[in-house]
Order: structure tokens, then C-alpha cells, then sequence
């Protein structure tokens, strides 16, 4: 191997070229919402209908990534920054390789994502924010994991919705009513919003 | 939507299901050795040789993760078994999508890539250690960053051949003798590799 190798990988396999041979385009689409809202529900079936139509899809939520990657992270304000920016950076790593990354988490702070639209534009990637619209009075009687109840008994602290503000996405790329629509209309609602960008093709 | 769909998530998709209907199978390949043996030259052109045949593959190297995930990260002992320990679990995430997952990183500790290969196969995930294996004399003469000349010079501390240890892998997947091999030739050791696990077709 030659010294004057080393350098060679830089403008090898840029990311156009990547995309063309594998025939795929990498984004991001990022649910936001409350608790309880729907959003690994939507992220699920999402994933589910594009892989299940040979799309790259991949699903980051609280199952693969707080046991894994961010399992050292807590709940302080400060932990919860340094949760969503990971994610952030992960998902984008995913989204250059060509993947059609969904993320599912509550991600309530306007600064934590649009530091993850930046980074994203700043690298010329797509960032699809979608706004998992659902009443708090909704999410608080579907209550899955009681963690509502908990919250408002005082027995868990700074729980979004309850005790720490949600913000709500000013602009997003799609908003989703989980209240009033079903999974399917849901996803179709996403895969439109792919297929708008050319980011999957209609037919596909 | 119903709050029985809330958990439906969870087995929706297996990992069994989703390779399948991809037609890929993920893993990791763990580049280790010392600074200039050849590292990210390999991974560059194993990762442009899977894409060029049609193979969902990526590289996690420096230039990626740096300056993204791990740019709050420094170089002190613990800090650097932060960046391995993050590296480990995104490409874990990685190859669960389906993607042949290249890493390029010294990871100089034992320990630390033992902890990769231990998530790794919890979760039922290949994890192909491969040696790049360079005489530091080459590595040196090398050179192409000028660190080891900084590092023996004394004006970068804890650098990796020169005042921190390099722990060679005992028993890894595979060796590669950069000094004495063409990159392509290394190339085609890591496709064997990926071939006799079965994780590549041999004539793909």
C-alpha cells in the first residue's frame, strides 16, 4: 500500500454516486409529539410499509437507542439535549448512507431540533419534521405505560405535558392528527410527503 | 387510532423479515490497528466495492463521527472509550438495519472492543474483528497527519504507538498485512471474510 493511498478515500464514493448505485436517497423524517401521542406507533407501520415495499427504512426510538447508544444519559435537562443531539447525529449518518431514517421520540424543545434541521441542511440532507398532533387530554386517558398518572401524583418529575413544557413544531413538514385518523391514513399521509420530495418514487 | 396499537410496534417487523425482504444481511466489520496502518484507505474501498455491487454498506470513520456524534468528546482515556463505546453501539444499529457496517477507528484497547463484540452478539449480530497490521516503522515512515513526528517530538501526548498502548486483537476474524498487500488484495481478504459467513453471496 502506497502512502499516496491514504488519502484516496475522501472523494471515492460521494454521496450522489452512493445513492444512484443502491438506488435509494437517504432523509430524515422526525416525529415529534407528546407522550402517548402515536408516534412509534406511525414510525413503526412507516417503517413497516417501506421496507415491506424494499425501501431501506430504520426505525431509531427509546427501544434501540436508550439501552444502547444513550444509555448513559438520564432525564436532567441537560441529559435530554445530549439524547436528542445523539440522535440527531446518528440519524443523519443514517440518512447519508441512504437510508430513510425515522425517528420516534418526544424531542419537546424547538432548539434541540432545529440544531438537528441545521445540521442536516448544512450537509444538504432532507429533514422532514412531523408533528404527531394528538390532544393531551387523548394521550392522557390512552395512557399506556401510566405514566401520566404517575406524573401528575408527583411521582415522576418533569414529565413532558404535565410538568415540562412541549413545544410545538412552528413550521413542520406535515402535521398528523392520531386523534382523528387511523395508522393507515397516518403513514400514507408520510408516504406522500416522501413521495413529494422524490424521496421514494409514487409508485414505488 | 386505538390505544391497543400502542405496543403493536414491537413485533412488527423482525430483524429476520426485514433482512429478508431487503435481500441483505447486516454486520459489523471492526477495523483496528495503529495511526497510518492503513485503516480508512481499506474501509473506503471495501465500503466502495459492497456499493458499487448494489450492497447497502457504510463507513464509520473520523471524518464522519468526529466532528458529529462524538464532537463533545476529547482525548483523554475516558473520553476515548466514550468514542468507541458510541461507535459500537451506532454500528450495532447500523448493521440491525441491514447495512454492512464498516468501522475504521485505532481502538486501541482490548477491553473496549471486546464490550463491541459483546453487544453485538447479544443481539445475534456478526462481529468481524480485523487486524491491520503495520510495522510501526512503516506506519511512521508514513506518516501522512506528521503526528508521530509531533508525538515523538513531544507536542501531542498519549498518541497511540508512541507514549499510549496499542493492544493488538488475540484472536481476530482476520489479519491484514498492509505493509506487504495491494489494497485491493485486502479488499478481497474482507470479501472472502464476508462471503464465508455467509453475509455476501460469493458471486454478488
Amino acid at each position: 500500500m502506497k502512502a499516496t493511498n491514504i488519502q484516496w478515500h475522501a472523494g471515492l464514493l460521494k454521496r450522489g454516486s452512493r445513492w444512484k448505485r443502491l438506488g435509494r436517497k437517504g432523509c430524515t423524517i422526525w416525529l415529534t409529539g407528546l407522550p402517548a401521542s402515536g408516534k412509534s406507533t406511525i414510525a413503526a407501520a412507516l417503517e413497516f410499509a417501506l421496507v415491506m415495499r424494499g425501501i431501506h427504512a430504520y426505525r431509531l426510538d427509546g427501544d434501540n437507542v436508550r439501552h444502547g447508544l444513550n444509555s448513559n444519559l438520564g432525564f436532567s435537562r441537560r441529559d435530554r439535549a445530549e439524547n436528542i443531539r445523539r440522535i440527531g447525529e446518528v440519524a443523519k449518518l443514517f440518512a447519508d448512507s441512504g437510508c430513510i431514517t425515522i425517528t420516534a421520540f418526544i424531542s419537546p424543545y424547538i432548539a434541540d431540533r432545529e440544531n438537528i434541521r441545521r445540521i442536516h441542511k448544512e450537509t444538504d440532507l432532507a429533514f422532514l419534521e412531523v408533528f404527531v398532533d394528538c390532544p393531551i387530554r387523548e394521550c392522557m386517558r390512552r395512557d399506556p405505560k401510566g405514566q401520566y398518572r404517575k406524573a401528575r401524583a408527583g411521582e415522576i418529575k418533569g414529565f413532558t405535558g404535565v410538568d415540562d413544557p412541549y413545544e410545538a413544531p412552528m413550521l413542520p413538514e406535515l402535521v398528523i392528527k392520531t386523534a382523528e385518523t387511523d395508522v393507515g391514513e397516518c403513514v400514507q399521509a408520510c408516504l406522500d410527503l416522501l413521495a413529494s420530495r422524490k424521496l421514494i418514487a409514487i409508485a414505488e
